[in-house]
């Protein structure tokens, strides 16, 4: 069996008896019958029954205490947007579709589990992107790319499983207002093949039926180069043989999916074929699918990830970093209204600090998505606590100066949610870190990254420790106050204490090659990836400035001069943009050696804090949680000191330069 | 199909003709009919037919031209030594045993496909090893460890394959004198259980008796903690209940495979369970399986690869080298005396230097086996060429100082071939580098290694390029001189280049972890296995000597004093065995790392000019090798390269001290 993470009714056991009177009846008024509404009903009833052990009666008019679902009337809320307010006995639910009911209802029952409903309650709120989307890299045969959590929950032996745990599953993310997911790997040629073959085609129905019932479209990665293996034998995207057989292919699998979302592309990207392979564009590739998938109304989603990963590492003047915004820059304006770019966040690969992606800001007229990863590849592999959202609020919060209106919004997070353009596509998308293991996510405390991402892309202005908390009183609802600081605490300086004890201002990539857990400082240095350090006897750091590799010209001014020089570049992106002596000394008074050596001994310390923090809180949470979170704990302080150890040591024995406070290093 | 390697007769095309008179007719004199004298008698026939153009007829009385296989009566032979000569228009191969015709029979062929024998040949030879012997490391699912040539030849989805490749094998190592096989992988616990069960064992039979009429005895590897998986429930060497099992499985085992002779064992290494976790010595692990399988006349061959492999890379004093020595040193003398001792060449792992192993003269009372890898694990994957044989000949030839009597060869040949105290087992073993592929051996340049291996095992005097220019004459037969001089000299220089291009002065280990191909200088560096260079700023090196770990005390005088002092190592071990500043002086008038940055460039010239050295033969030899092999000089040219750069770049980036001849370095 499986836990229900942060929608767990039965463990209710303080707060709610003042709600009881509204889990007497409800009413729908205004909704014809729809199985998205009964999804709602049954939601409310099974909440009911965890809380107080009995179901809700519904009533065919309106009662004197109770819920009431009902259509509104108020344009302004949107597709999406609901109204959550009491009135005497009643509570209600409010809004224009059944899907935003669906969010509405979950998000009223949050209220109610942590207490913040009250009389004077009148909350609307509209979803801020339009697009809030998971991804699978979940392969055909169950096993998951860079997955920590077990293995797939949707495929398993070459085939697709349908069970309780696929209702389960979107159940969790329909709560946090997720409208969108892809359930195959777009990184592997057969996942991203087999399911819109017969084969399978029938399963995917199924699946976006069940998906459809939570108000979550399916969409599924899509291998570009797929004709190849037919009659058109290419993927030229104007190739008039291929154009028809990708109109066909779309006719075909739209008649057998009708609520399918659209489709995922990577291309040209990794070794795996695409428009560049027939001297096209990528603009040319997303475009041609895009009119073969408008007839259904569905839409493509191109991955940005497109960079040269057979560098030379003597090769100095190229940079990975520049490769996303050189290959895409220049197609802005280019694209069809119904593909949306996705954009990593950073130009690299999800490490645990980059700066962000020039893209966000250099495409003015192109529909963009943020794309960020919860599953932990970089970041501890689920066993390791890091808790991302602070991280990922500092992304969305970054000003990119996109144009001079000091009315728009030139945020990332303006950009993404097409505030800053005013268009309706657009959104925040996570590679996610869920998988069959009995808690979901591998670490309990994983899942704050994904009930934080969800809400997050629901509404980028709440704060990071506001959506922890509420993430603690829903899935811990015995804990005190006390645990719930002591938790809070742990996830809001996991974060921050991974980067001190992994890679120093902003480097990245010091992890063992492949497999990305624990320490190889030198494991990318001299290999084809694109991904250095450059550290030798005098300094470390990649310079990318103006007289370097020319990244820093990529963004808009004034971040351009800021990046462009290292005296103006933030520091905790120091030796991202430049290549620093040991001896240069930071805003702190350190020594970049110095602040090596003792954010590397602070986060192993930290990360012995965070264990102990967690052994204090036996007896007081689920025994379940607690002995699972305490084994990875043992493991992560392990990891921090290989961390601490390693990387200290790499860089006294490269320059020689003994640590002020005379620490032990090796 | 695959290659005959060696052994194709229907190559010949020079040479041979004045040797036709002896192809007219055979006559077997003294030898009752015996499946062997058969296999012998078929292979001259078979060499007939390739070189003639017709079978021999075989005579029954004495013929006036041709070759008479005659049982010797002289008993210094011993059973595996034969005499060819010549009388008249006859040559005679005399023997006491068909085993020995056998090896008599192969010399002879070779005699005559080079054109070395005539009127004056009388060759008395006898083997100077009891046991000439070849470990596969093949895994029942067909995957080879370490295997650099294909799949296994002897075992396919987990079954045993029997076919005419395998008779083909057993006749290509008969022919060099080998004496011995195992075919399972003695590292995997399901290769090393399965074979000595019920569902195999009859295949088993079938291969023993085919490697029998070859004059070879079939080993299995044995898994030493097989009785916990059955009653015993335990693997205590000295609980009755382990002991009669072990006897009861010995005498099942041989009712079915009466020729079978005897078990290689691995035991408490490197996870595997041994006598150590029943508090128990390896003596008595060894003994007790002695002595089930004595009333068979079976031997068993004990691995000495006994280290940890836990070990924490901050710790300074462990060494991984002394742990051989540590664990069995004691033990000398209370050893079976049908137990073997099987002691890699090196105190670490087949690294392309390293200092002999302190065991070998270290045991006084012991019988001991000298295993080499031929499996290019360390050495350049059968990618890279490199004749490993004037290699062996300096680990053979090496002193111990085993004992003060002067008439004693207590050189490691002396040792294992049981001359030094006068017993009749021991000898040696190469992990082998068979496969599956159409050619053997990957690379057709790696046969050289099979070929000369055997050939070395049975006469450990031969010269390296003697056994070079031999297998070349044999293998590429329509060469003419300068073709056999061009790929003697590739041969000959391979290993000194290698070593050359990848780590200097016998420091080794500097390769990319778990695959070990290319390099990664830092790859063990911070990890478990005992494997470090210790490199920082000022120098490099492991401190080994009285003053550091002590390993070098482990050897007898005057050994101990010579390596326990740098001044008197050999330079090309000294950072084996020194931590050296980068600045010290060597004889050559080098420092240190100005030796690395000259032997890397020079290695990987010297690569490039091997590689021109074998385009120059295109059209001389055989196509196919030609081909097959130019596209192996391409890629280790390729390697090469990388090896040189990013080692050069690793020393001059971790000490900042330039190249005098400013060459380019990164």
């Amino acid at each position: 069996m499986w836990t229900q993470c942060w929608l767990d009714y039965n463990n209710e056991n303080k707060n709610v008896s003042s709600y009881e009177d509204y889990f007497t009846t409800l009413f729908v008024d205004g909704f014809k019958k729809d199985e998205v509404i009964t999804t709602a009903s049954d939601e409310l009833s099974l909440a009911s029954k965890g809380m107080f052990g009995r179901a809700i009666d519904v009533d065919i008019a309106l009662p004197d205490k109770g819920i009431v679902i009902k259509k509104s009337e108020e344009r302004t809320l949107g597709k999406e947007g609901y109204r959550i307010y009491c009135e005497g006995s009643r509570a209600y639910i409010e809004a224009l579709t059944p899907e935003a009911v669906i969010y509405g209802t979950f998000r009223f029952l949050a209220l109610v589990r942590t207490g913040a409903l009250n009389g004077d309650t009148d909350i609307t709120e509209i979803p801020e992107n339009p697009i809030r989307m998971l991804d699978h890299w979940d392969n055909m045969d169950g096993s998951i790319e860079r997955g920590y959590s077990g293995n797939s929950f949707f495929f398993e032996n070459n085939d697709v499983i349908i069970n309780d745990r696929t209702r389960d599953y979107a159940r969790l993310i329909a709560s946090l207002g997720i409208n969108a997911v892809a359930i195959n790997n777009v990184n592997v040629k057969d996942a991203a093949t087999d399911l819109v073959n017969p084969r399978f085609i029938d399963k995917v129905r199924q699946m976006s039926d069940i998906f459809a019932c939570f108000g979550v479209k399916l969409f599924l990665s899509l291998n570009y180069a797929m004709p190849i293996e037919y009659e058109p034998q290419s993927a030229d995207p104007l190739d008039e043989k291929v154009i028809a057989w990708w109109k066909n292919k779309m006719k075909e699998v739209y008649a057998s999916v009708p609520k399918l979302g659209g489709f995922l592309v990577k291309a040209d990207s990794e070794g795996r074929p695409g428009p560049f392979t027939y001297g096209r564009t990528q603009a040319d590739g997303a475009n041609m699918l895009a009119e073969a998938i408008r007839p259904y109304g569905g839409i493509i989603i191109w991955r940005c990830f497109v960079y040269n990963c057979q560098q030379d590492w003597r090769d100095l003047t190229t940079d990975r970093a520049k490769a996303g915004y050189d290959y895409f820059h220049s197609l802005d304006g280019e694209f069809d209204d119904n593909v949306i770019l996705q954009i990593k966040n950073g130009p690299m690969d999800f490490q645990p600090r980059e700066p962000v992606s020039p893209l966000f800001g250099g495409m003015k007229n192109t529909n963009q998505m943020l794309e960020v990863q919860i599953a932990q590849e970089y970041t501890g592999h689920q066993i390791d606590v890091c808790y991302l959202i602070p991280w990922f609020k500092q992304i969305l919060e970054f000003e990119t100066y996109m144009n001079d209106d000091p009315e728009s919004d030139t945020t990332v997070a303006g950009i993404v949610s097409g505030r800053a353009r005013n268009v309706s596509l657009g959104g925040m998308v996570a590679v996610t870190n869920t998988g069959n293991d009995e808690n979901w996510t591998g670490n309990d405390l994983a899942a704050a990254n994904l009930y934080g991402f969800g809400r997050l892309s629901w509404n980028t202005k709440l704060g990071a420790e506001e959506i922890a908390r509420e993430w603690i009183r829903l899935t811990f609802s015995d804990a005190d106050g006390e645990t719930e600081d002591i938790i809070t605490r742990i996830l809001m300086g996991s974060w921050p204490t991974y980067e001190k004890y992994t890679a120093p201002l902003g480097i990245g990539w010091m992890v063992k090659p492949h497999d990305h857990y624990g320490p190889s400082v030198d494991g990318y240095e001299y290999d084809r990836w694109g991904t250095y350090h450059r550290a030798d006897w005098e300094g470390i750091g990649v310079e990318r400035g103006p007289e370097g590799t020319g990244y820093s010209l990529q963004y808009n001014s004034p971040n351009k001069e800021m990046f462009g020089d290292p005296k103006t570049t933030p520091e905790e992106l120091l030796l991202f943009f430049h290549k620093t002596p040991y001896k240069h000394i930071l805003k702190s008074g350190k020594t970049v050696i110095q602040h090596i050596y003792d954010t590397h001994f602070e986060g192993y310390e930290e990360a012995k804090k965070m264990q102990a923090a967690w052994d204090s809180l036996e007896g007081r949470i689920d025994e379940r949680a607690f002995k699972e979170t305490r084994r990875r704990f043992e493991l992560q302080v392990a990891n921090a000191r290989e961390w601490c150890d390693i990387v200290n040591s790499y860089f006294y024995r490269k320059c020689g330069i003994a640590d002020e406070k005379g620490r032990k290093i090796y």
